[in-house]
């Protein structure tokens, strides 16, 4: 019953089948290959659009890459206050940007609101080169409380945001995930809606490894190779990025791959809201569940074998708060979610209902 | 009528009368010479403790050096949302710390309390090496809504921070205005109630350009000179600001300096209470008056030659808030405000309600 | 007929059935799960010793942040004038270690000696902090010219860097090679000659994307995990590369690897020697071959489908200079070379000769 | 005796007039103020051009700050193998501009020629993101070695500088004393020659601590005020660094002082050639002399009260190297320098030679 993160699964069989099949043979290093043009095309012809695409390893990387390329070290990001990024991802941002700061604009909301934004600017001091102006918003899709924004919420947020002169940046860690959770187009959900850049995750959805930097504004990825390369994010047998891409892009795989954590993370929220003394706290919209509930049933179901996180208490809907002996634990679900671990895991609550 | 800040005087005539005399002949560089030395004696006096000091020219390098001294590059810095080092100092402590992180803590209380360090503690993460780490505080003596801390309410937040594995930081830009107006001594305002590093400012209160970076906590200061030096602020001919402390530090000069700023400032404020439209936002504790005024009122009083800045309205005290029509303005008293430049003041503000 | 890289291959078969078996069911992320613990004994057990063992994706990554664990960003780090962290990493080294320098004290040699560092000691300022200190010593094992350093050379190179205060670090992105070429043990030709730290490369050598930092003085390592997950090189599935080191250990199947590659070179700059119109610049001693040919030649071949490099001039023995049409050219041979490809090249070379 | 340096005097007494004038009353901080304005217009009317001009505190802010707008962090700047930027300013230019690298592309000469600047470019790679490319080179007027570069020279460099790609910056630390040198205009030694920035140093030439950052390519300025300000060199109090430089450049005063430092530094050489046992290294082209003397004079003079430096062996010319118990010293001669002083340091010479 894995349910930490959806970083612990491997990578699903048509990924890693690709990837054996890019390993026959030799081919030239650093992305010059037929694979990672593959992945370029089949993101190309996916987002309806032109654009420039670069993979790399790691999702830290693929945000804080995106950043570096979005302000000057003298200016600001603004972000959710439990945006991955200023949480998760130790100082990562200030380093590749050079040092420019990361602002947390929101405060117990599952999602930034283009009210966040006006706020912000209302009190925001312009008296540079004082004050670090703000020139870019990163928002995270699917948001880390497992909230998905429409394409009518990212117009509003990134119309207010370009008004105030900002670029934007999409953490899209579980975009595919938001994909499968909306009726909506990627396209749509990016370029369409206003994201300038996005850093489009494979690996929590079914690669080994593999993060796309996607600019839907060229020109603002004048200067990637060179912050990619100084922060040894390019990969030299760069076949096996594109690899992992083609593969997971091929044949909307990686939207069956979302979905199937979507619906059992759905399914599995519906068991949890029929244990009475559990409370979901945010709507399940993706693949993470976030639940209240007693610490002992939390430590009785790690101890039998269930594999999750204890939250940050403050990832709490406004208003609500964690009583005494309760804690907030988050589940996430993944491609490799089966009936029988959501089972498992609701069998271990029932048996400790029972005995207490 | 120069309100606009206390750095728009010139240096204190004692000051000098100092620097005129270190001009003299010749003396080694780099802060090897008798001035220096006597003004490093003049603090550890002052301060009665044994203490490393060094002198930088400005409050930005003050600051920021001496958290590059508290922090790795992977750690954060808590500190007030109003703070100097986050509002007024561009990226500087990103830049000099190598990519740390400013956290602010509050919001709309004028001064730090150590529940907001106890809050903080209690929602922060502590999953390093993902979780940024908190591993210093700073706070601002006098505060910059113009507030000062009591040594009471510093030992309460040191007491709490260090039991969180924080390292104490002082900005005492205005540290002279908040000895001068509290009855305590510069000892009792610093190491005796946990502070372990104070950005002591004399520019403000009397010198030209000279700050000193206190470590009452010596071994805090291993690595200051390389962090000085690879930023530009070993000042060559370091006798002259050896020279502007001993000058400003004798005699009691510098509270002197300091009252009399600190004394204009309430007369001011008084002086601005009898107008019943104006309201004093924030107590005056210091040299600092904040005022809420209409918009119309601080245009006229800028045209006809008051200097002053409107302020963030972010600094408005908890459940004020601006009416349309409404600004706030800082004015800043400083040692060569006079009698006469309040009553000027005061007079423009008479003139605009006989005919308003 | 690739020659331009070892990286131009795949991953060994062997390399990549592990891959495949350990990415089945899933595992805790960032490296805690049983395929990286396995790597980690295999690196103990070869190496003899016990140590601290981190893994990385890519070279430049692995490369500085050994040195950012070595040097602090106002210090200095001594290397080769043609290393490849000062040709071939862009400004990474600068980057992680926040700002330290990287200082070549050789030319032309293909080795660093003793009296390099000698003569570096002898002539530089020790000044500080005006003067930055050199505080660590990078050798590459096999060296940029394709040179292997025996242990007692290494010994020499590190007996006089520590009287100097250097910590050593080991570039062993084909350390490899080096020991299929020494008939000498990994832990002799690191640790006991004297090397801190080793950037052991498998990517080069047969794996996808594995290199891991070895820390033979294992309090050296006390930062390492907040440099690499600031740099956004901690892999969330981290099985994936304990993984390929295992299969890359496993029954000394490296060393098979590696002598291929040097059994190749040694053929291939035998046949190369029979053409009389060609020099061989360097000794052969792993798998790089460095070779002075018409440019008209060199054309030729690479238009005929041979894939290689061009090569600076400046790695050219001492003594020796291009003449007017000739060019350097580096052909590096790997795992996957084979007789075949050889004799393809060979067959090319003929067939200029005989029509020019 | 003080020959250490030309930052061992204080400042000239007319520079102190001026400072004392402008400390009278309030004025406008951060540099909107009259002096500034004054000294502006002072460098406009000097360099007979339009230009931006910046003011700061010291000699490696204003060299590093100069840096930081011409190069990316990923990018290179060339300089003499003595630059003070290279040996004597930490790593500060590394920090200023987020990392980029610092190539010494001479040895032994005393200054830079076309020849160096060619022959790296013969050498280098162009293989970018992997190689750092060049992008800017910084010469030193009068050069490290004490000695000055004509019109003509300077053109030479910068004309296969900018073939290649590179801006340029001069580090004029000492530019009063090569002006006063040579028969040619401060536009003849800058912008005329092709000079796109250049530190002038007022600080060892008779100021307190002022130097000038003048962009004669205006564009190249656009981000000069955020590094400024991040790196903590905006002065608050900005009258007072320009009124240095008014006080400074008024009435030729600036070429005055220089040209007593140059004439004592030719007499003193003098003076020393008549010692047969003594000799000067570099001809004594403005205010620098080296000699090399025996190790047990430089001794008896630094114990009879002389000061000045040891210098770094490595400043040597071509081909000449210290023989056993010799040493190399620096002295430096000042606008406060008197034929005493000069006399004094003989006679101390002749004291040594009467008794050995």
């Amino acid at each position: 019953m894995f349910f930490g993160s959806d970083n612990q699964t491997g990578a699903s069989l048509q990924v890693m089948e690709v990837i054996n099949a890019a390993n026959k043979g030799c081919a030239h290093g650093y992305g010059d290959d037929e694979w990672s043009r593959k992945a370029i095309d089949a993101l190309k012809e996916i987002f309806e659009c032109d654009l420039e695409a670069y993979f790399v390893a790691t999702g830290t990387a693929s945000n804080s890459l995106a950043l570096s390329c979005l302000v000057n070290p003298w200016e600001s990001v603004l972000c959710h206050s439990h945006a991955h990024i200023i949480l998760d991802e130790s100082t990562a941002p200030e380093l590749f940007t050079g040092g420019a700061r990361l602002v947390p604009i929101s405060k117990g909301e599952g999602k930034i609101t283009s009210g966040h934004i006006l706020e912000y600017f209302q009190k925001a001091g312009t008296n540079f080169p004082h004050n670090s102006q703000a020139r870019a918003l990163s928002i995270t899709q699917a948001s880390e409380a497992g909230l998905v924004y429409t394409p009518a919420e990212i117009k509003a947020i990134t119309t207010v945001a370009k008004e105030n002169g900002l670029k934007i940046h999409m953490d899209g860690a579980r975009f595919a995930n938001a994909v499968a959770s909306l009726e909506s187009t990627p396209a749509e959900l990016s370029w369409k809606s206003g994201v300038d850049v996005l850093s489009l995750g494979a690996t929590k959805c079914g690669a080994l490894c593999a993060e796309a930097v996607l600019f839907f504004k060229k020109d603002l990825a004048e200067n990637f190779i060179h912050h990619r390369k100084r922060t040894g994010h390019l990969i030299s047998k760069g076949r096996f990025l594109g690899a992992q891409f083609t593969g997971w892009l091929q044949d909307k795989h990686w939207i069956d791959l979302a979905r199937n954590a979507n619906t059992q993370a759905a399914a599995l929220a519906e068991d949890i809201s029929s244990f009475k003394d559990l409370q979901i706290a945010w709507p399940v919209q993706a693949n993470e569940i976030f639940i209240v509930m007693p610490s002992e049933l939390s430590a009785f179901l790690q101890e039998s074998g269930a594999e999750f996180y204890q939250w940050y208490p403050d990832v709490l809907p406004p208003g609500t708060q964690l009583r005494q002996n309760e804690v907030l634990v988050r589940l996430v679900t993944s491609f490799a979610t089966l009936d029988k671990h959501r089972e498992d895991f609701c069998g271990l609550i029932r048996q400790y209902f029972t005995t207490h």
